[in-house]
Order: structure tokens, then C-alpha cells, then sequence
């Protein structure tokens, strides 16, 4: 039953509405926002749109930090420690995650929320675990829309976690301020499961269980990154990548971590490279937006979805050349080329 | 004045005649093929497809060697030595290169042909300078075209260089067998020109000019890059990335690379890893053609023209969400959502 527009807006708060409520502070309208922000239902999507509008003047004044690491390297006990030294510092922690394969990795990722069991029960932190499914564009989209919706609800640093095995660091590190890898001590081993170029992506490097037995390890670990960087990455003018130790489990090292996004932010705000990176990484997101739309509407025109899978295998079979098979189903999508 | 089609098929020999010509090892054929490869004009992109239709049966028995390397570092003296070397060896070599800022550099890839003089004046060797111009998609597009026809003209060896400063290493590593990265003895104040992500593209890292004075810097190069390599890089299971030095002035380790080249495809075809990547490559190409052609097509849409600045300075400025930007101007391109 479709109920009517009067109906329907006795029963749902208006976009200012729920805008009001979440900027007061209301954690659950918070979350329910963010529940709509991840539906799929167009008159979801439709009011998401309504209240993000609401909401966006008052974003983008939080320090937006990525967290990837393999699993085992700690994310989760450093996450809590982390957002409880934060919060010390008085400030309030939102804790996203972006995790494409939740399904396949059991959902590990934030699932097990008795890791963060004293993170979860602290008023100033607000911790919102993957949403499931979707394609890493979908779950990408609505994770940026959730940062904006915790920003506008006060939470002036937002952490968005990722498992650092798939393609979520580059789509993680595309949206946040400062993107911070968690390592183990022990040299290169541990790096197997880590993909080409992650490393590069790193703003912050954190070599996570410098404790007890593995002090010196970390140690020693540290200053091969730390070399290893200077041979390999080119260095910014703005920025040399730091490699710092830490442990999670006893807290070393945190506030030193915490000093260092402080001073990462403090330099790009101060040259003006933040409010650029911002708009850049806006701009990119509603160019990727348009990108994916539009070969979504090309793979599902009828045509196009008769033909498509003998074209890919005419292509991978080096029986036509991409270009000729490309040309080809653009035709039956845009009609014949003009020129 | 408009032809009529049996003029032209008077005037212009037929791709089957031009393909005949070509695969019999007319050098005159393939440049003036290439040059039609490397129009934009409609007759001559339609005569190219047809072209490269008929060749595309004899097309896939080279080994496709990607060359990058920062300005300075000897590309062009080591394609010759490594040129002539191969040619020794039996083959034949073409050298093509992808360099779509060729206006900003002075055109310096390949243009300085003396650099490259014994290779030049080589019967075996057939040596094509970048086209000016253009996209890097479309530079991409006709240097992949042109490496299809060199390999039906019987070139063994196809050799793409780009010089080292931009995004178009990502684009040659993705349509070449190994990606080789020349680097300069002396540590790694000299990657300063390479950007980020590059060094972790090659499947092969050879440090030139290990010659006179440098042989003991580059020895010591080479042990520094082995060791960050070993940290920084996932291993692949079918391939440790070897790192190599020579000089391509006198000749020094050249004969090494290009047994390393052998062991290097010898490794990937029996694994079937080469038919493997060359069958993505081809897929990966054809959906970069699509994905081209809609955003052009979109751009170029004049509901959308007429708001694209308008709408970019809103994403940009946080006035508008990006997803909402996208949704505004996809309707004016595919219409009302249909959903």
C-alpha cells in the first residue's frame, strides 16, 4: 500500500527534523539516519538525500582518519585505545567501517564489538559496523554520507576502518584526511597479505604490539620502514611519512600517535593542501558516482545484456580487438556514432 | 568532396591488401598503418578497425616489454644497446612510446632519434616515436593498436617506453607482459621524479649506468632496493621481482636482462599466468573504452554541459553532497530515475 504524502509525513519526522534531532545529539536518531543512508529503497534514498542536504552545512569539521591493517595486526584494541585517549583529550570518536567482503571474512570487521567493549559503552564514541553486502562503490557511498551525518552530529574525529586486504584501502584513503596503516613487528613476512601499493597510500605508519618479547622487534622494524620508505616512495614537500611504534594492549605510544594526526592535520590545514584534498576527493566521489551509474544503466540496457558476454569472451579470446568490441555495444547503447 | 566507395576502393588498397603488405614485412605498409591507427579522423579509425581485424589472427607472439624511467636516467641509450643486443640474439624489435604530455616535455621520448642511431638504421628494428597529442586513454588506445600490427608484421620484441614522471606507467604496465623500471645508481634521493605506486608496477628493476665510478653505488643500490622490496612488496607467488644492474654505455649486464626477460615469460606462460593476464588486459582495455566513450558522451550532453561548472563548484565548495550533484545530473543525461 502506498500511503499518501499527508499520511506519510504524520509518520515520519521531516528532513529538518530528524537534521535537528541528530545535531542535538539523539544517538538513535543518528543511527536510524544512518540506516536509511544505507538503504537501497529509492524512497530511502530519496529522504537520505533530504536530510544530508540539512545536514551538510554542518559538516567537514571533524579530522577524518582511515585505519587498515591485515587481520591480527590489532585494529580493534587499537581502535579502543586509541578513541578512549581521545576522548580524554575531549573529544568525541565515530567509528565507521568499510568492508565490501564482510561476508566472505565471517564479518569480522567491528562484528566482534566486546574488543571495543569499553569504546562501545562510552557516551562520546559512536560505533556503526559495516553495512552488509553491496558493491564497494555502494558501501564507499554510504560510508562517506555516514561520516558526514556523525560530523553534523558532533563527532569532530571519525575513524573509518578497513580489512587491508582488498581494494577498500585505495576507496578509504579517498575519502579521509589522514590514512594510518597498522603493522606488525617482524620485518616484511608480515606484509604478504598486504596488496601492492597500500603501503603507498600510508599518511602514518604505525607499528602496532611494541610490547613485552617484541619491543626491540618493533624497533628494529621501524627503522627498516622507515628506510625502506626512503628508497622507495617519493617524498611530499608537505609531509614525511612518519613510522611510529605502539601498543595497543598497554597504550604506548597513543598519545605520540594522536600528537602526530594533530600535526599532520595542523601542516595540510596551514598550506591550504586540506581544503584541497577535500574538494578534490568531492569531486572525484560525484565523478565515480556518474562513472558507475552510467555503466550500470549500460550493462542492464537489453541490448547491451544480450550481447555482453560474447563480446567479453570475443575480447579475452583475442578474436576481436577491445576497441572494435567496445564500439560496438556503445552502438546498441547510444545508437550509431554520429561523426 | 565525398568519394564514392568504389573511387576509394580504387585509390586506398584494402585492409586485406594493406594486412598482406604488412605481414610480409613492408616497413612502408606498417608506419602509414600506424599513422592511419593514429588518426581521429571516422574514415580512418573505420579502415584501422578493419585493418587490425585482418591482422588481429597473426597478432600475440611477442614478448610486450613495458620501459620507464625518470628523465636522465639513459632510456634511450639503454633501448639501444638492449636493442641491438635482442637483434643479435635473432629477433626482431619494435619501440613504440606512450608519452601524452609530450607538448609539456618537448617531445624528448624518442624524439632525439641520434640517441638511437645504430638501432634506428637496424633492418630488425622499427622504431616509432609517440604520437602528439591527445588523452592518455587515446594515446593508450593507438599505442596498444600499433604494438597489435607490429607483432602481425613479425616484430618479436615489442618494446613500449614512457618516461617516468606520470600516470601513464599505470597504462603501459597494463598492456605489456613485464613492466621494467630503469632506476640511477645512488640510493633514492633520484625517485623524487617517480610518483608513488610505480616501483611496486615492476616486475623487473634494473639500476643503469653501473659504470666507471658508479659500479660500487650501484652495487650498493642494488642491495638497498633488493632489501625495501623484500619489506615493502607482497611477494608474488610466480615472481620475485629481481633487481639488476647495467650499463647500457658499455654494454654491462644487458645480455642478463634480456635472459631474465626469457626466464620471466618462460615462468608466466607455463603457468598459464600469461594467457591469464593478457585475456583481463583485453577485458580491462575494452571496459576502459566504454567506461570513456559514456562519460565523454555525458560531458558532452548539452543539459549537462550547461550545468557541469555550475554543479562541480557546488560538490567542490560542500554545498551539495556528491551523490546528490551525480543524481541531478544523470537525470538530465538518462533521464528520471526510473525506480
Amino acid at each position: 500500500m502506498r500511503r499518501s504524502p499527508s499520511a506519510s509525513r504524520a509518520a515520519v519526522p521531516s528532513a529538518a527534523e530528524t537534521a535537528e534531532a541528530i545535531r542535538s545529539g539523539d544517538r538513535r536518531a543518528l543511527a536510524r539516519a544512518i540506516t536509511m543512508i544505507e538503504s537501497s529503497r529509492p524512497d530511502h534514498r530519496e529522504r537520505a538525500e533530504a536530510l544530508l542536504a540539512e545536514l551538510l552545512p554542518h559538516t567537514g569539521r571533524s579530522v577524518r582518519i582511515g585505519i587498515s591493517g591485515v587481520p591480527g595486526v590489532g585494529k580493534s584494541t587499537f581502535i579502543e585505545t586509541f578513541g578512549l585517549h581521545v576522548i580524554g583529550q575531549g573529544h568525541r570518536i565515530a567509528v565507521l567501517a568499510v568492508d565490501p567482503s564482510s561476508q566472505r571474512t565471517g564479518g569480522s570487521i567491528l562484528g566482534d564489538k566486546t574488543r571495543m567493549e569499553e569504546l562501545t559503552r562510552n557516551p562520546s564514541a559512536f560505533i556503526r559496523p559495516s553495512p552488509s553486502g553491496g558493491t564497494l562503490g555502494g558501501v564507499a557511498r554510504r560510508t562517506r554520507e555516514a561520516m558526514l551525518a556523525c560530523e553534523a552530529a558532533g563527532y569532530d574525529v571519525v575513524v573509518v576502518e578497513t580489512v587491508g586486504v582488498g581494494q577498500s584501502e585505495t576507496t578509504v584513503a579517498d575519502m579521509v584526511d589522514l590514512f594510518m596503516l597498522l603493522l606488525l613487528p617482524g620485518g616484511g613476512d608480515e606484509l604478504q597479505g598486504i596488496k601492492k601499493g597500500i603501503v603507498e597510500l600510508a599518511d602514518l605508519i604505525v607499528v602496532n604490539k611494541a610490547d613485552g618479547a617484541l619491543v626491540d622487534a618493533a624497533r628494529h622494524a621501524v627503522a627498516e620502514y622507515r628506510h625502506a620508505l626512503a628508497l622507495l616512495r617519493s617524498p611530499s614537500k608537505d609531509w614525511k611519512v612518519p613510522v611510529l611504534t605502539c601498543s595497543a594492549a598497554t597504550g604506548t605510544g597513543v598519545p605520540e600517535i594522536w600528537e602526530t594526526v594533530g600535526r599532520y592535520r595542523g601542516t595540510l590545514s596551514g598550506s591550504g593542501a586540506l581544503d584541497a584534498r577535500r574538494a578534490e576527493q568531492a569531486r572525484a566521489w560525484m565523478w565515480s558516482e556518474i562513472a558507475e551509474t552510467l555503466t550500470d544503466a549500460f550493462r542492464r540496457h537489453p541490448a547491451v545484456r544480450a550481447e555482453l558476454p560474447r563480446a567479453e569472451q570475443a575480447v579475452t579470446r583475442a578474436e576481436t580487438t577491445p576497441t572494435a568490441a567496445a564500439r560496438a555495444l556503445l552502438e546498441r547503447f547510444l545508437g550509431p556514432r554520429e561523426d
